[in-house]
């Protein structure tokens, strides 16, 4: 992530400029540079970066994007536009293994337009590949640091992927054994307290058995149930 | 996506609900529902939403978090924190193609806690899943309108996927008041039996909305469980 630098040609707004930096750092980048920023140490800038001030002060600002990207072995440039400079744009999900993959060894940018018109076909020209965030027909115009976010987003978690986040498939679920071990201690909870009628119990311990087989338990939530039907059979005992 | 809803609660910054009408309007998403805002439809606002401004007038104003979710069969809940309710969050990308799958069919909701504090443990009571964004560990805190942004992303590119097979996500699910109701009466009848320390219910409540919230419930099954409830109360009654 070191060597994926952002690049804001022309920014106007400098909230704008400051929301870039907060989303970068959010993301895990560093290296920003800006060409002929309108706006950037304004108060507005600071006030969004809010925890990302540090980054925002060590931006670089140059005149040219030929500065900006002179030392990059790979430039992708930001469009929302379709035209004839336009066709075979990517997206950022297709685009985002190849960024991390030659970050690993050279520097990458990603080049962002001014927020009134993209950037211009001379900035086109700098750039090696086109990126475009898909979005609705019906309104195709990202706030600048929100492009920018989705496309750090991207990378981010592309750089992730060895080790993804822990998530369902991660869940350390609890063996056979045990689950079957719940549901007999669950019915014969269920039976002492008369939930389960004596003669047909399986019925309604089939739809139980179906709604937890469907999520798959832990061992740490299927103690807990394994204590509610001690709890509900001791209940059961009091009284008879 | 018309059935895919964002929820903000107690959303303190005009700007950041101008932000996320915008965001939602690029993605596609068309249903915002605030939960006691402090700002909205202030110059700031409007300004943020561009030509989002429909979306913005449109917004539902409501009092509590209950109200906003009664008609959804999925809630999710967006946390940036990790600890003791926060474990099992799956990510943005994980959770994408079950959202939409289930907005085929029924409403889901995307709630987004305050700027500063995130949702309070009182809110994700109402919550089915919970959502987490990949960061960096340098700096978690997303701005709002960046965190709904990434999600209305990630719902819009699976949506944009081919449909896939029929499976668990095309079970019809109870609405969102109907669980909450019978989490009540879960609690009040575990209570009743001392399964619950009554000082602090809420964590092991927690592990079993988590549980039960991973999988989604039938009506059916819902039934089941409030029958349950009822038995274990009337059976906690009687020794008192």
């Amino acid at each position: 992530m070191r060597r994926v630098r952002i690049v804001l040609v022309r920014p106007r707004g400098g909230g704008n400029v400051g929301s870039v930096a907060r989303a970068m750092k959010n993301m895990g980048l560093g290296d920003l540079v800006l060409v002929r920023p309108r706006a950037r140490r304004s108060l507005l800038a600071r006030a969004m970066a809010v925890h990302a001030a540090d980054l925002l002060e060590g931006a670089r600002v140059v005149l040219t994007l030929a500065e900006a990207v002179a030392d990059c072995a790979l430039v992708v440039g930001t469009t929302a536009r379709r035209g004839r400079y336009h066709v075979g744009a990517a997206t950022p999900r297709e685009l985002a293994p190849e960024i991390v993959r030659r970050a690993r060894r050279q520097r990458v940018a990603l080049v962002f337009g001014p927020e009134d018109h993209g950037l211009a076909n001379e900035d086109l020209k700098h750039c090696h590949r086109l990126l475009t965030i898909p979005t609705s027909a019906a309104y195709a115009s990202l706030n600048l640091a929100q492009a920018v976010m989705v496309c750090a987003y991207e990378i981010f978690v592309a750089a992730s992927k060895p080790r993804p986040a822990p998530g369902d498939a991660d869940l350390q679920l609890a063996p056979a054994a045990r689950v079957s071990f719940l549901f007999e201690r669950l019915q014969h909870a269920f039976l002492r307290i008369g939930f389960l009628p004596p003669d047909n119990p399986d019925h309604i311990m089939f739809a139980l058995r179906r709604l937890l087989g469907r999520t798959g338990m832990e061992e740490r939530e299927l103690r807990i149930l394994l204590a509610l039907a001690r709890q509900i059979e001791w209940h059961g005992k009091r009284q008879f």
